[in-house]
């Protein structure tokens, strides 16, 4: 029997390292004898950077991955560790959150050389639609007095000029490439604002406010770097952030078809009888295109069944239909937090429980 | 730049080798310094066998590929080998040609201990929908009068029983893969025999008869095998061998995409800034699927451009929305014999044209 565990994080509790190495435990306890290759996967967002190293190589320096490939160089970003929701720098107030360290990332990467550069988008929770990234590059953002905003969304709440002159030339000769799963677009009621601003914090009776102020700097940054990308899909992706790369040129490309890819996982997955692949939830948007999707796409291409091993899972009948067996590694009944500080021993089980299934 | 060059076979003229080889000749004329790759591709017919020796390594005996992988062993058999257009020993009379040396083929493997078999499927020129093949595997094929029938379609059209006591036992416990990108039924108008029987020597005149005993071949197979499978997509290809492994419980993967995953295509693409691919014709089969189609859609979700340089190009058009660039290689006017012994320098001078007109 050949088994491939590639699972995704499971957010909150385990990372993908950690639960494919539980699924391992877990199975080759119940099939001693199992051909067992792990390839830990990621989505886009918080640790996508570790599993890209362990892929590709490279060296991290400053929080950025560089790494050689044919003939070339690139330096990959995962905007997480500059504006995700775990960092003790981390501003619980979502108007004085920017997206300016991910600008600065981008200015370290450029010194170095690089001028290849792939930025992950999942996981971060500023919602300035780019305005720090973009005033790190050297734009000055003006309010209507004439005086600098600062880099958050009180900021764009003011913006009313946009000077280009200081933006670093450099970036006119980058090629950059977002990693992204979102489509939504900045604007509209599944846009950045009216979609993602209440779990990110913006309470409700100031979300047409923020709406409108984004309209506004969108059409302005639009005027100003003379393009027209706000309709585009992704602009609303990580708080707008999607909107501001689009300015720049960037090509949007799918985070988990983009891991799966550098992890060799259409190459390997060939071989195998099954894969085993997770998450830490599995529900409605798993069905529209998570990472466990794509696996079970591309393994099922390939003829090969796809297991799904996840915390919780619903709705089950319609994932169903995706996966060849399914588990929860968590009772019914388990409070939550418990079953968070218990993932790693709970996935384990589920996994050796899945595996007598099998072999039966 | 970096290029990728991945083209199919120029069927008729180049292997995807040769073809490789002198797109690379062309681009290297004119960028000395562009960095390239090649990864000759195949789509599972004449010459996947060389590609995926290439790309997994293993070992050739007796016409068949054994790969040894992860914890596991293949055999990988090419049918154009055994049935095959370009074969000396292949009969003209189309009633006369049968796919027992296939099965033979398949004999050889279980000898070798195998029990993981991989059939590439394309480029065969025979319409025994298997029978000679099921033949060679011990099944016993009667005529009305209780005698044997041939291996080839004229025992095709007296086939009345079918006898399964002697079939191989070790077929019970085979993985059988067919590598395929024909998604054809066995019978009907789009079916083995009336879309398929005139292009390999039926004549119209005998295709109802044809039609008539295939319909009654793949009745009586059903119910020797106890399986209902006629219906099922694929089952019309290589004149009909997919109704037969269909029998055996094969499963169907589109042959372009396993020797795309097999060269980890999707891992190279990711580095590159174009991928240029071809094939000896491009047509409106392209459009619908052939592999220089798959290596555009691959290289679009990872945001690589991509060429097409081919021997011809019809319609321009409709190929030119799926491509970034495209070059016929076959000036217009061209005698097609000329073309063909000629496609190397060619093709060569196309992909210089090429690198001259994305240097601009």
């Amino acid at each position: 029997m050949r088994i491939l565990i590639a699972p995704d994080a499971f957010k909150g509790s385990l990372t993908s390292f950690e639960a494919a190495a539980a699924m391992t435990a877990g199975i080759q306890s119940v099939m001693p004898d199992a051909n067992i290759i792990t390839m830990p996967l990621a989505d886009g967002g918080e640790g996508t950077m570790d599993v890209l190293q362990s892929a590709c190589g490279g060296r991290i320096c400053d929080d950025v991955l560089y790494v050689d490939d044919y003939g070339g160089r690139f330096a990959l970003i995962e905007s997480a560790r500059f504006i995700g929701l775990n960092l003790a720098s981390m501003q619980p107030d979502v108007f004085k959150r920017g997206s300016a360290s991910l600008g600065r990332a981008v200015l370290r990467a450029l010194d170095a050389g690089v001028r290849d550069i792939r930025i992950a988008l999942g996981g971060s929770v500023s919602v300035d639609a780019g305005l720090g990234f973009l005033i790190a590059l050297g734009c000055q953002v003006k309010d209507s007095r004439g005086m600098p905003v600062s880099s958050d969304l009180n900021g764009l709440m003011q913006a009313f000029r946009i000077d280009m002159n200081e933006m670093d030339q450099r970036l006119s000769s980058v090629r950059i490439m977002v990693l992204c799963d979102v489509r939504n677009r900045l604007c509209g009621g599944r846009g950045a604002v009216y979609l993602y601003g209440p779990q990110k914090g913006i309470q409700d009776s100031r979300l047409s406010e923020v709406e409108t102020a984004m309209q506004h700097w969108g059409l302005l940054c639009e005027h100003a770097f003379g393009v027209s990308v706000m309709n585009e899909v992704g602009t609303g992706a990580a708080g707008g952030l999607g909107f501001a790369l689009g300015l720049l040129d960037a090509q949007l490309v799918s985070g988990a078809e983009y891991v799966m890819a550098a992890c060799g996982f259409d190459q390997k997955v060939l071989h195998m009888d099954w894969v085993v692949t997770g998450e830490g939830r599995s529900d409605v948007q798993t069905l529209h295109g998570k990472l466990p999707a794509k696996v079970a796409d591309i393994a099922h291409r390939h003829g090969v069944k796809t297991a799904l091993i996840s915390g919780g899972v619903e709705p089950l009948d319609a994932l169903d239909g995706m996966f060849d067996s399914i588990c929860v590694s968590c009772p019914p009944g388990f409070p939550v937090y418990q079953a968070v500080s218990n993932a790693q021993p709970l996935l384990q089980s589920a996994s050796a429980l899945w595996a007598k299934m099998i072999k039966c």
